[in-house]
């Protein structure tokens, strides 16, 4: 056995460590072996150099090894996931999930809470009642087998080393380090036992990766893993730099999903919708285009399947349909205020991480571990980048039972609003298509 | 109080912390209410952020404020100290102490073990049978003012951050940082009561700070903290690109030391402790110039009175003075073996780092904490750099008790010579002098 020392002194000075000298590390953390400061010091020397190509397949292998791998392969056809790098709005799983299964692709997707000031798929599910996101893995393979789709959160059997590595990066200010981001990510997602993978990687102010060139970084190194593993593995790299569609919370941002799943067309979030399930539905050889599964996607909404499948798989989980059937039976927060424009012009920018924040404040996401989340909390858009606003006009409309919060954050969230006198042009949603060829640039095609 | 992960953060990109922030980390960690998992990654962040002056003046303030600080104004006159930090073959101390006491300049000088490649003055000291370096701060304070010079080394009340920090550097490779370095450095020599400083900056392949531009460095953290603080602090940067004097090892170390106050003329070694010995006995108010004070130390060497005070010194601190008087009567390792070039040739370049560890493989050093030190083993040159060598003739004599070591020690000497065909021009000994005004280069007076 080498130093531990002598190898965070390696990594430190930019050299490559060997796949046994990796193990050491890491393998020696996860068993209990390597003490916590060494771990963190190699962490943080990793965020400053680095790790190559191979580093990075070791890192990922010896977290998939710590725990079980599931076997779907008793379910015929190629199971799709889809994987989103987090946003401020990002309700796409919800729509996506049905929408997809109901296209005859199996979609078992393994979901997170949220993070920072991005909201999570297992919180806003969470919103509806009595729906369980904690199941088994047995029970986990039943359903997806009869509904076609199935959300859980993570369980302590899979990947567990993430779990411990994830707590330390989160309390030593190594969580932004892409080859650990992408062993993180797609341990979690090979031990699902998938066949196929689609990559939301967002980029812009509201992502965790806010330039372009990071994001496609990330996009590349993710890929990379997925296409060692023999999994078909392609990523989408789009815009976070408002947050996507209207709604800002948990079940506000569930109410906007069924309202999309029955067929109400917001533009950003419908069209990166469309094409991730065009993709995935193109994985999981029902079309043989993307462009194909967008069609099919597009007339699983229109015709209702998707709608359906959603209510399927809710009921299945638990969850209580009555209240997506019909919202209004739903609790409403004790307060809405409505934000003013002062004056009148474009939106030419939202300053997104900071409504992401705002929503937070309002209850919407937790602030420490212990929190509670309120689900009826969050904020409605009521404008979007490149709209026109009058003086007076609404902004947005705060959702809060915090009286002092709810008013905090109808004064702050002007701030988070630039006008401009000039129409602006509003960039392309979807900037970038990566696959195991390269990096090209991505045309939505006209489907919807 | 402001969230750790944040100050991490911070300082992780590149921002710098204020006095309050600093507190929070290091008087935290101190206290022992930030775990050692933060701090290792601030550590490292800070390895490659750095730190500004007014950064590292914090951190030294937070050191020295952790423990005691002695109180030596009871004693008359400056109190000047040196530092070295650290290389082979250096037994400065063993002869500066005695040699700048008897020109009436106290010295109370707290010392350290043999680090790495390193040797300690403790160390050494401790080859003198009964020599004792631990003392409370009552009994440091009374042997200053009997004696005029003691050596002792680092006591529990002094600096208790230092070590505290220094072990969690140790494993986690976040040693060779300069700022901390210096904070680590400065505040134990603060704690010591002087009010003057010479620093011996080492420069070279056997010395912790390699290249001159980062010993320079180091040098001006180190005078820009003294100043700070209103204590005369200058630095010297030299070389070790070979081993000081001709002695590596514990126990023929002081016999070298004793020899060169008995008036031997080892040059590099004179070179070296005769001016920084002149600074000393000059910030000690007993010359009006370095030179003067070098022709001060030079007298009291030859004169006798240097030896002499080594004698009381190593009395009063329970050593036995009689293999100092008759080095003969000290037991001898079991093994001599000579180390015979194998070509002719001038010696162009000694592997010091590598000679350093061969002597710690003979038992002058630890490898391990619970290693015990064999005093009587070393390494003894029979040629410096740019010295005439004919084949056969003897490179260097190795002794130990422990026939393999010795052995393959003899076997991998050659190995830390090289030789050159055409003779060698030798750099300068002293390099550059730096004090509070500036870098400059620095030319040795003839006075000896």
């Amino acid at each position: 056995m080498i130093n531990p020392v002598e190898l965070i002194k390696k990594k430190r000075d930019g050299g490559k460590l060997s796949p046994a000298e990796i193990e050491e590390l890491i393998g020696g953390y996860v068993r209990g072996e390597l003490p916590e400061y060494q771990m963190s010091a190699f962490l943080m020397a990793t965020y400053f150099q680095g790790m190559t190509a191979e580093e990075t397949l070791t890192l990922t292998d010896l977290m998939l090894r710590s725990g079980r791998v599931i076997d779907l392969s008793g379910i015929p056809g190629p199971k799709v996931d889809k994987h989103s790098t987090g946003g401020v709005g990002d309700k796409v799983s919800l729509i996506l999930a049905p929408m997809v299964a109901s296209c005859g692709v199996p979609v078992p997707m393994i979901s997170g809470r949220g993070l920072g000031h991005t909201g999570g798929t297992l919180d806003k599910l969470e919103a509806i009642p009595g729906f369980q996101t904690d199941m088994s893995v047995e029970e986990f393979r039943r359903t997806l087998a009869e509904v076609g789709a199935v959300l859980i959160g993570q369980t302590n059997d899979i990947v567990p080393a993430d779990k411990k590595m994830y707590a330390l990066r989160d309390v030593t200010a190594t969580v932004e380090c892409i080859p650990l981001i992408g062993g993180s990510i797609m341990s979690k997602k090979l031990a699902e036992g998938i066949d196929a993978l689609v990559l939301d990687v967002k980029t812009g102010d509201g992502a965790f990766m806010e330039s372009e060139e990071q994001a496609v970084e990330l996009a590349k190194a993710l890929v990379g893993i997925g296409t060692h593993y023999g999994k078909q593995t392609v990523a989408f790299i789009t815009a976070m730099d408002q947050p996507l569609g209207l709604a800002i919370g948990n079940w506000c941002e569930v109410v906007e999903a069924v309202e999309c799943l029955r067929g109400r067309k917001i533009s950003d979030l419908m069209e990166v919708t469309t094409v991730l399930g065009g993709a995935m539905v193109w994985l999981g050889d029902k079309a043989s285009t993307i462009e194909e599964g967008m069609k099919l996607c597009h007339s699983a909404v229109w015709s209702g399947r998707a709608y359906e499948k959603f209510l399927q798989m809710v009921g299945r989980q638990g969850g209580n349909t009555a209240p997506l059937r019909e919202p209004s039976v739903y609790p409403r927060s004790e307060y809405s205020l409505e934000v003013r424009s002062k004056t009148a012009g474009y939106i030419g920018r939202f300053v997104t991480k900071r409504i992401g924040m705002l929503a937070i404040e309002l209850g919407a996401g937790r602030r420490q571990i212990a929190d509670r989340i309120d689900p009826k909390a969050g904020i409605i858009l009521r404008k979007k980048l490149g709209d026109r606003v009058e003086e007076g006009e609404p902004l947005a409309l705060i959702m809060t039972d915090d009286d002092k919060a709810g008013r905090e954050v109808q004064g702050a969230f002007s701030d988070c609003v630039e006008l401009t006198q000039k129409p602006v042009k509003v960039g392309p949603r979807i900037r970038l298509f990566v696959d195991s060829g390269g990096v090209r640039p991505w045309v939505t095609p006209l489907v919807y």
